[in-house]
């Protein structure tokens, strides 16, 4: 089988060593990583960078379904503490290896290696990223890929399997960002200035203040790292193309010139097909696509990807999509294509609705929930900073991680009062700016009682700007959930519930809310653990727009000791 | 007495909280500090700079000989760790409070309060800045200014006492030198884009090779940031001026146009007075000059500061000394002066053997020392990483701090070999660029026999470039050690120490080697911990210029919890 002997080369390629169990389909996957700041381009524009090995997008995680993989981190950042989350894996029976710095784990110091110890218990496509203060936008992500195991097979048809990652980039770094978030005297981050295609984008050297000559070298157009990201096709063939987005800010459409998209998998469950030209995609979403390499195979065509939701300022990313044995370099004879209008809600909202599970496929959620929690989305201003905060209450990392001070009953370590199951709904008018003078910041958490059903709607509501509604990506950690609905407007609990889709609901880990809109979300909270919930902008997250819900503590197994040393931790002396 | 009304006044404005404890000398002086990154425009050019309670430098520590201080230092950075050293402050039975990264402590993570706590057991000028990677050039540092105690006096008399610090600029971050500098595509820092008298000094914006008009604001002239520090003085009175280095890179000149001054401590120790036109002042070292304001008191003067020992790249730096009642923002009617010639070694080497300690002030050293070590300083080729070395060892830090290695008998922690105490004196020619290829990086110590007399021997010799020795100016942590000799060329065991002066020399905890010279120091091994020896270029000791000390580890009483945390002190369970 292809994929079998083409993952089996990646494997040798890419894997340290490889530790053979007794069953097939459990191996070690062994891989011995050093994140480090190093310079590179990937828009031509000369920045500091973490990358992983060297990489930036780092090494592809490759495994297979069942398979425990070990990732040895070493931090060689200087002054710098660095954590990874897996992104899309529920760690099941590991909620400590999460790497979400201040809920599951304390960061890594500079100078030590952590060793990452988990199973990917699903096929699919799913990202790794730092996920500590905005790290992320240092450069530090990439890609895990879980294939079925031997003798399965995906309910769709493909001759090759190719993934890439979109991004946007910034040219301050992660510090600038922060400072001017965390500031009283508050600075946006702003839009980004180039968008990547597998780490590559193009930045316009020559629209800089200063001189794309510059002595220091700090833009040079011609850098081949910045040279377009090709994927090479062989006319007739059908691609798996595993398409996510780890974007600080931008919602994305993505594209590729005079070709259909059907679309097969998102965030690891499979998808009942639907073509598309232009895909939306959001901050931590994966999809699958099927393209068929059906064109004129004399020519490359563009593959593009833009902004959508906020006005663009950042040009379109752009890479091609090379048709052997044209000139993998050749520029596509035609412009690139005109992408979907920026501000047009209606077909972002259509695809959000179109995402069902694969028939035959998907896991039905329980009929019923035995808890409602509405979030309320919305920017303030709190204690003179400007925050996001679901329902009035703007989320504050603790100094101890939340795993470790629930695990040990440190009940000083984080506010003991749980942030509101709903807000206002009665009052509050959702498409006017509003005062939410009463917002606070609190480090509370929501206590899921385990193996109940959840439900979870998101409220978007007005930003500090008149006429303004942002789309949030949200993401939830160790858990899928069920979409059950999307809507426009103010979600009404008498009314909208009933029109939930509890038939052919998709699951995933990752779902947008559209301006003014809601979204509804299922899960059952039976993984045992602290796992966070946020906005996947990384601005926003850094601005408060989280929450950490808990579930089964009293399950979790003992803590390990590398875990350990920040706060209440420091000196924790395990039993 | 003024001086006392003063600091009293001081105490008022800056002091948190003093509690009095019985005796008067005995005081607490405690300090609430956060260190945070802000943006500041030092010398017109806007970056991000670590500030303690938004300033850099940041606040003076004023305090009485005896007095206890406590600074409890919350890191407000966002991913970054952090720790300050004291320096000059001996730390006598508080080894642990010595704010070495690696030596005495692990670093201080992000949202933590870290307390340091100890006595200033001598009056005099010293500074505190950042023991971390290369993070004092990101602008954490400040002065410690030691008062004697009531009732007794300085011996030389002057009306009023003023604090200034000294220091080179990057536009570069710590990141961006250190990742140049620790990549095996080796990229120097290059010379310093300014100059800064007290935090303020003046970068031409208009040499930037983008317009100074810039729309980020990034450089802006007329930013009243870097309008210069003024030093205002009363017609006819006499000022102690204490005046620090902490540059990153540079030898200075430091002189007021027009006034001679006389140097009366260096170091925090009293100096047989000389008088001087122009002070010559090396990274970490600390002097006080009396000045007599009895010129023309109609206008104002420079006071100026230029770079000496390499070439100059960097405009001097430039500050007003104000003759009340002028307005303090006068510019001086001349051109400001002239300072040495840069590549003149001859007056520099004057000026060290000019210091001598007063006479009937001094502490006499022992007669005679019980192990001579010899440091050869060089610049190598290790491993493919550009390098400076002790006798062909670069120093690489360990991940657990050595003083609770040592104390806990870690010894995997660290490279258990010690460093030689020589080179091949016989063979190796100090004035040729040598291939030094028997080079290695080590984490090995020099271990001292308790109470033990030590003398150390520097030796500067060529560096990778033909004909070209740098100026090293090296910082002893724990110790004041007295400065025995300085001579050019090669030490000869034979019949330098000869000419050792055992008569006067004074005591120190900088001192300079000169190029293609040697500086001859003894001390007492007598304070137990584990102290570093090192360049204070910080760009030499972040590429291994330095050594480590342990003497007396079996004396050093139960280690503080808090210094605890990293490498094999993650879970270090103590007894």
């Amino acid at each position: 089988m292809f994929l079998k002997s083409l993952l089996l080369v990646g494997f040798s390629l890419l894997v340290a060593f490889v530790v053979n169990v007794p069953t097939v389909e459990a191996r070690i996957r062994h891989y011995k990583w050093e994140a480090k700041y190093e310079y590179r381009s990937p828009d031509c524009f000369k920045k500091l960078v973490i990358t992983v090995n060297g990489r930036s997008p780092g090494p592809t995680i490759l495994a297979q379904k069942g398979d425990t993989i070990v990732v040895e981190l070493k931090n060689s950042l200087d002054t710098e503490n660095v954590a990874i989350h897996w992104h899309g894996i529920r760690q099941i029976d590991t909620p400590w290896f999460d790497g979400t710095e201040g809920v599951t784990q304390c960061p890594i110091l500079p100078g030590e290696t952590f060793k990452y110890q988990f199973i990917v218990d699903r096929p699919g496509t799913y990202l790794y990223h730092a996920h500590y203060g905005m790290q992320r936008e240092a450069g530090l992500y990439g890609s895990i890929r879980v294939a079925l195991p031997d003798g399965e097979s995906e309910p769709f048809a493909y001759d090759y399997d190719r993934s890439i990652i979109l991004n946007d980039w910034y040219h301050s770094t992660a510090y600038e960002q922060a400072s001017g978030l965390s500031s009283s005297n508050f600075s946006w981050v702003g839009e980004p200035q180039s968008l990547l295609i597998q780490g590559r984008g193009k930045f316009n050297c020559s629209s800089l203040t200063f001189a794309s000559s510059d002595s220091n070298g700090v833009c040079i157009p011609s850098n081949p790292e910045c040279s377009p990201y090709v994927l090479t096709v062989i006319p007739g063939k059908t691609y798996r193309l595993r398409v996510a987005s780890l974007t600080g800010l931008s919602a994305l459409s993505f594209q590729v010139e005079g070709h259909n998209m059907t679309v097969v998998e998102a965030d690891g469950h499979y998808v009942e097909p639907f073509v598309v030209k232009s895909l939306f995609i959001y901050s931590g979403e994966t999809y699958s696509v099927l393209i068929k390499a059906d064109q004129n195979p004399s020519r490359n065509y563009w593959i593009q990807t833009n902004v959508v939701s906020r006005k663009p300022k950042t040009t379109p990313g752009l890479a091609i999509f090379n048709y052997y044995p044209n000139h993998p370099r050749r520029s596509p004879p035609t412009s690139p294509p005109v992408g979907p209008l920026w501000d047009d809600v209606a077909p972002r909202l259509a695809q959000s609705l179109s995402i069902k599970a694969r028939q035959g496929h998907g896991r039905a959620p329980p009929a019923t929930s035995d808890r409602v929690i509405v979030l309320l989305n919305t920017q303030n201003e709190v204690n003179g900073y400007r925050r996001w905060s679901v329902n009035n209450v703007s989320f504050d990392h603790p100094h101890t991680p939340y795993l470790i001070a629930l695990k040990h009953n440190l009940t000083k370590e984080f506010d003991q009062t749980p942030p509101p199951d709903g807000y206002d709904f009665k009052n509050y008018d959702i498409y006017v700016k509003q005062n939410n003078s009463n917002a606070t910041t609190s480090s509370g958490i929501y206590r899921l009682k385990f193996n109940t059903t959840v439900d979870v709607i998101l409220q978007n509501a007005n930003t500090m700007n008149v006429n303004d509604s942002e789309t949030h990506p949200w993401h939830l950690h160790g858990h899928d959930f069920w979409v059950l609905g999307h809507g426009s407007g103010k979600f009404d609990i008498s009314k909208d519930p009933k029109n939930y889709n509890l038939a052919n609901p998709i699951e995933k880990n990752t779902v947008p809310v559209h301006r003014y809109g809601w979204t509804a979300l299922r899960f059952v909270a039976d993984n045992p653990g602290a796992w966070a919930f946020h906005c996947h902008i990384e601005s926003h997250f850094y601005m408060g727009m989280g929450v950490v819900f808990e579930e089964g503590i009293e399950r979790v197994g003992k803590l390990p000791t590398s875990i350990m040393g920040c706060g209440a931790s420091k000196g924790l002396r395990l039993p």
